[in-house]
């Protein structure tokens, strides 16, 4: 996969991009990233990139000739057709389905607008899709576009190793994990449940489904909107109304 | 405000505390950063910071002695009592009211996992609160540290000068922005609405409010559940409803 990002703030993917997963991706040649600065591409003497809004207002627009240009060259440099991704308050929420669906792509250039908005035609005519990482203010579309690429470059085959996969993911089976304990058994007085310490796989297993249900109902209950309940389900859900009486 | 970060990967920050709106809050001194590794606190013999599951299971699990040391150290040299704050997918999903609510704190402690679980004991009797930044899977904390510390920092007081200020911000004001344009009039054959170009300001304003309004309803009618309409609004709802037939 290639990944291209435009902003006018490059040194800020140092630190990310060359660390962790996103720097293994890089050294296995699953990924290559490319941070291009697109003030390179603005075809004025002073290198502007942005200018006052039509019909006045407070703030600065994002001019389109320099973006326009930037994704036009780095569209040329590779065969495949590129998905164009503008981050911005606007776009669709960003979630799990849809990093799934970025990482079968090919190519994806990201647009990082900072402080500024973006000329209307950019949206209109050269992005392909427009996303928001949530209902919050960023500064920028950087910390947007590390967020949309950790979560696309792990899941691209060969990329995670056993040693790296998470001990359950949540937000890819539908509930909530279920607690974790590791050692020591006994820390400051507070202790692991007995169960995880009985050795019988039997239990354990129905006391963590039983947890990560109960973490469910109580965190995230519009996660089990569209959710069967099975029968064990619905008996605990029962317990717990108890529980709480 | 001062932000502790707890972190196995220190050098992801580099990037994004160097550049723009978090290097200037710091260079203003509205903001210190500190990014810790917290293997530095471990206290077994090869700076061991997590083990195997209890009751078994793939992936490891964040011990609760180095996280916990690390969190003492940092709240006994100020005299803030801090908000402990446990980045998450199981958390509460961060929005721009938790960022107001977190930039009246003083002190804020973020804990990053990165591939592993938390020991439920650092849940239940160290952090203060669990944020997650939406649906979706990263493979560790710190970029929705960023995201938080990012969306926080700016709202500061001070920290924002006029050239910075958005032209308006979404998520802010309950309607998503209107749709920007600037320079040139006519980009290849795109031209700007000529009412932007009319001088009329209160023909301008109208085509804005009545924009930002189409867009919302468009691409977040959700933001408008709990929003009481006024009479223009109404009128052009029903506009839009015709222009669909």
């Amino acid at each position: 996969m290639k990944i291209d990002i435009l902003t006018l703030f490059p040194n800020m993917f140092n630190g990310v991009l060359g660390e962790s997963i996103l720097k293994r991706a890089q050294e296995k040649e699953k990924v290559s990233f490319r941070v291009v600065n697109f003030r390179e591409y603005a075809d004025n003497k002073h290198q502007k990139v942005d200018d006052y809004p039509y019909g006045g207002g407070a703030g600065m627009v994002l001019m389109p000739q320099p973006i326009f240009d930037a994704v036009e060259d780095l569209t040329k440099q590779t065969e495949s057709k590129p998905k164009v991704i503008l981050l911005c308050p606007q776009g669709k929420r960003f979630n799990q389905q849809k990093a799934e669906e970025l990482a079968k792509e090919e190519h994806l250039i990201f647009i990082c607008g900072h402080y500024e908005g973006y000329d209307e035609r950019i949206r209109e005519h050269l992005s392909t899709e427009e996303i928001s990482i949530g209902d919050f203010v960023l500064t920028g579309g950087e910390l947007a576009a590390m967020v949309i690429s950790d979560s696309v470059v792990r899941l691209l085959p060969g990329v995670l190793g056993n040693e790296d996969s998470p001990v359950q993911d949540s937000h890819s089976t539908g509930l909530l994990e279920h607690p974790h304990y590791t050692r020591p058994a006994n820390f400051r007085g507070m202790s692991v449940p007995e169960v995880l310490l009985s050795g019988n796989h039997r239990h354990i297993e129905e006391w963590r489904e039983k947890e990560s249900f109960r973490r469910t109902i109580k965190r995230r209950p519009d996660l089990l909107e569209n959710y069967q309940l099975s029968p064990k389900q619905e008996k605990w859900l029962e317990e717990f109304k108890i529980d709480e009486e």
